[in-house]
């Protein structure tokens, strides 16, 4: 089965650029633990570094939605909310390639 | 040192959406042959399946340069030119997290 990839666009206020990155950071150490997690990256934006991209990678539809109950997530939503230039945007697709699963899995 | 992270938007005319998966798919198996390459993923939107995200990730410039000159990125390039419904576009960025070159490697 095609895992679930949600990139999510976010534009941060230039002040909390460092912030963000490190709040997002400590973010991403926690979710790759989860055992429906298969990635999360993430990316700064190399003409605008107030832009970035977290990049998560999902088993499926209840890994995803797990994620949302951790208190990791609700940790870094709650504290980047502030921080945001404009409302960030999440949006899903179908992976494609790699096909197999397996091969989602960084090697974390 | 982090990769280099390209992300490619394409936007296809809704009757060479399949072609042009078809053809992105064996564009993936060749690129993540290459030495420099440490991720090749496909992506198609969910509430759109006209839109695609290539997710490239590149150990560095050289790599990223090395790939143009293939053989299977110019095919690619000019089979799908013409299925556009509108320019491609890449952004690129600076990939943050994970920290190590090698968590990036996709188990290929």
């Amino acid at each position: 089965m095609e895992p679930i990839v949600v990139c999510v666009y976010v534009h941060v206020k230039s002040e909390y650029r460092d912030a963000f990155l490190e709040a997002s950071l400590e973010n991403a150490r926690c979710t790759i633990q989860e055992p429906g997690n298969l990635r999360f990256d993430v990316l700064q934006q190399a003409d605008d570094p107030d832009r970035f991209i977290l990049y998560e990678v999902w088993r499926d539809e209840a890994g995803m939605n797990a994620h949302k109950e951790t208190p990791h997530y609700a940790q870094w939503r709650d504290t980047v909310a502030p921080w945001m230039a404009e409302p960030r945007r999440g949006v899903r697709h179908v992976g494609r390639f790699p096909t197999e699963a397996a091969a989602w899995l960084a090697r974390k």
